[in-house]
């Protein structure tokens, strides 16, 4: 931490501030420059304490220098973790596809997205169970019965199930059935959530929140991380901002970003991030094209009748398009599908 | 709902559009204009429908019309709502302090605030037993005991209580000790927690979401409204904009705006807003012109030494400097305190 | 300026970074904390210098201690400016009220509303000749002919006049007929403009960006001061977010907080930040109580018919409600009018 | 335009927005549904007249239906438009690459980087001769020295030159030496300069404003288009949102959508819009696969000696692999470098 002191500051400011940095246990290296003062703040978890100075005089700035989180950074851990989801491996040269419905309508429906994108070549069912919606008079998912046909779904193409989790209270029964369990983006600051995610054993899918900063979203991997659980894997799927033409805004200069900042592997949600169905293949390739591990695509048989975010969902016409654009760009880059 | 066709929209394409309108059990009503057709859509929850047209052809926009918030409103309600917390009524001509710090650092800080601020006109005591915390590595509160000993001083100082819940599985805990539940920021579209504090028959202070539309916001109150609780409260605390000077944004724009839109009281926090204790004292009597119900303001004995948010706290003497100012500008507006 | 070194950066990197800082006549100071080493860099405008070492490896963060204005600065100036308006003082503790259409429509409408505006205390007439439109098919204002009209209502109210200037190439003209230079929103880093309306020996108001920080705010108003004109009025007029169901957020966090930072006075448009007549009321009351200079209203005899933002129009009945809950707010204040 | 009633609304006040439509001279249509009764508004520019309702009671919202572009829309155009600046085509099935040096240093500097960088591939030189700085006091451009320089540089590499032109004074001076006009995002607003612009008759590159919608974009376009120039470039670069780990938020969203939108070549700068030369490569390659016509792209010899945004260029090396890497990908995708 370093302590920035007004140009005007007196020396008994200064020394106000020097006392205080000693009274809570660490120790100050001033800088006298030709303008302002400015001090050094050595030793201890010095981004804790930046509350204590607050109210002393004086002072400009207070500049917090650590990086706050620790275990998902690559300085912790120079190499890349890869999540090794019962054989499948997420976070290495190859890129998993995950695709599936936003809801889990039924069983039928289900099944037959499931053989589709398998046969494609996607390796994750994705589709939600429990289902975090912005109005109480949406549909709110089919909770156990919707895990349950997930299972089926794997028994059968032997895709890998991730679904998502919105309660600590939920997180053994989706344990039981899924293999991944995400955390969704309204979900991203609900740390009693994290922190029972991070105690279930099973890897974690963690999205970014929508008006989360990437050190906010890095702390709250940490969260899990700091559990004990290392198989997080990052999913960025939009930010809100100003614009309104899309339903948010994808921050795909996150994905090299996080890659520097951070061992885990990072995937892209188009579908979420554009809430258009016409912009998911091109925003499928740029995701890989800027160095995604993976991308979770929504896909319905029939998008005009989902219950659930069928304007952002491909038909399995468009999903094969996509697949093929996807294949061809993997060539160009020396890469593969996992 | 109203679907604009595209100027380019071909005969068979307005056809097929009014038939799914039909096949979904809603009536179409037919405008052609000189450039362009446009379907009413008439009957039922047209908002939950509108993906149904989402992958048809020759559709420009579909807009829906209703606001989807429906008991939260004041087409629903006319007149104001007023909560009663035994026997505080907030949400009526008066307007209510809620005063307290961050986090329950400990019985005898907890006290000493409460005498202080029940003393200058507080009628709330505003403290966090559970804080949701941006990093694992910071103070994450003192759980049930910070309970106790805010118990303990609504009955030396007849303030009543206000604190945060996080889980679900907490609000029976918090119930029994706290006389408002509150849910913060990160968690306003935790929609298990939202429907638990619900049912729990407490009122309910609802923080807007940092990076949520008033719209949301009303709508996470329709989550809590839908399960029979009538007793909520809004807060404004601030939204997440390109700004790094303050902490956050706070929109006082809202607070004329919900009280247009909805019959419910709303108050404002200033100190998590502007994250500056010298901005608050400005901003508590700004929020009072803008019309809110009342205000919940950070005050620490010590704010230097304070455990979580020193820097937006304010001492003793800055909380009277601001009371004072408080009761001079509610005499203008011939208004009281509570 | 400060360079925070990477926790794995080697003897190597380091030398490489002060060797560069001593080439480009800067002094470096070394600290070694535990866990890192951070540099301090001493002397010149180091800002400047900031992009001179981003190719250099091993470095985290390089963070700028100074603030970059400097004339607009608090530090660089303790008390207030007061901008004289030929013999109206903006900036003391009075409190000026601008008021006028959005676009000068006609010469009637012009006059009915000054002499209304003026008779309910406002000082300074306000009315668009050029308009920035968005749209290139929308009304762009009646150019000359309007500054005339506005010149003549000056003549027969005794009211100051504010406008805009949109091109550098018409500050000279409508200099002949302003009292006040207005920059708008769109034009806050039209620097061409910006300087030579710092040469054109007028007081300026200028209006922050939509999407500008503070901090630039404050650059842009360096840009005229370091013209030689000290007479700079800011003007908070609400910034783009998320949120839409206003036209801006008006933030008025800025409002103190700029005049921590800097010298210059800061009125406030509650008219553009709320994009809505009936929240015009409440946030001017809010304006005033946050500590702003004045206020700067759209009032026009007829909204409805008005060829420009009518929507966030004060009709007359509505502009006296306004004036005399200000008149009472000030008197709460102990201010008054100017 | 649709005029949504309130739910309470009287027939009085339907009776009174009917009327002020028919006494404009548009023709109302009236639907009484269930809940509310809406009103479709015909003919006319009824965008213009939107502001005409804002003041009658009873009404919930207006809503516009047509887009407000005209001339940039496909709704006018449906084939792509090709700009054909002196032979090289913008805006068909190849890819175009601009690239240079943030500002013009100097002499040798600008043709080292010239003859660089048409070895590579690149057939534009971009180089900023005025430069629109956030503080007064960085390095301001060489001005017309820096334009004689680029247009050397042209004539011994055949590169074709665009250059940024702050003010509508200076268009004619640009003009002289540059084959492409660039508008920069400060200045999308800035109407003067892009009718100016739209008068010159040559090519403009639009930069979208850092917070300006895709609506807002097509609009400024539209400005230049409805000065008879027909030759606009798009240009991706960047929007300010919360996130502050990169210089902004590269929306590639908007290069799909503006292609769906519109007929204009869009093309994408990924050096201002990450303000991190290691995040180039890969966001270039992202925006080639999301589908923009052309990248313009900041390089430098020496980037820890440049005079402004050194931090984003790309060294001669770090080019040469990005077009290794561009070459590669557009092979996949059955495209070529223009």
């Amino acid at each position: 931490m370093i302590i920035v002191m007004s140009h005007s500051a007196t020396k008994a400011e200064i020394d106000a501030v020097v006392e205080r940095i000693e009274e809570i246990g660490l120790k100050a290296e001033l800088s006298r420059g030709e303008e302002r003062t400015v001090l050094g703040v050595i030793g201890g978890n010095a981004y804790a304490y930046k509350d204590a100075f607050s109210h002393l005089g004086g002072i400009q700035e207070i500049i917090p220098i650590t990086k706050p989180f620790k275990l998902a950074s690559r300085e912790f851990r120079r190499s890349d973790t890869v999540v090794d989801v019962g054989g499948l491996k997420i976070g290495n040269d190859e890129v998993v596809i995950m695709a599936g419905p936003c809801s889990v309508e039924g069983e039928e429906m289900l099944l037959d997205t499931a053989r589709h994108v398998a046969a494609q070549g996607a390796r994750v069912l994705r589709g939600g169970a429990f289902k975090p919606r912005t109005s109480p008079y949406s549909f709110q998912g089919l909770g156990e019965a919707a895990l349950k046909m997930m299972a089926a779904a794997r028994d059968e193409t032997g895709l890998k199930v991730v679904t998502e989790v919105v309660s600590p209270g939920d997180v053994e029964l989706v344990g039981k059935y899924a293999d991944i369990l995400q955390l969704g983006t309204r979900n991203m600051q609900n740390y009693a959530l994290l922190q029972e995610a991070g105690r279930a054993g099973k890897p974690v899918l963690l999205k970014r929140g929508m008006s989360s900063t990437i050190e906010e979203w890095l702390l709250a991997a940490e969260y899990i991380l700091s559990q004990g659980n290392r198989d997080v894997i990052l999913c960025e799927r939009g930010i809100r901002t100003f614009e309104t033409a899309t339903r948010f805004t994808l921050d795909l200069n996150a994905v090299p970003l996080v890659r520097e900042l951070s061992h885990l592997p990072v995937i892209v949600d188009p579908s979420q991030a554009t809430g258009k169905w016409t912009l998911v293949g091109p925003m499928s390739l740029a995701a890989i094209a800027a160095g995604a591990n993976g991308l979770i695509i929504e896909v319905h048989p029939t998008p005009n009748q989902a219950l659930s975010d069928g304007a952002q969902s491909l038909d399995f016409a468009a999903f094969d398009r996509m697949m093929a654009d996807v294949r061809r760009l993997l060539g160009a880059m020396q890469k593969q599908l996992a």
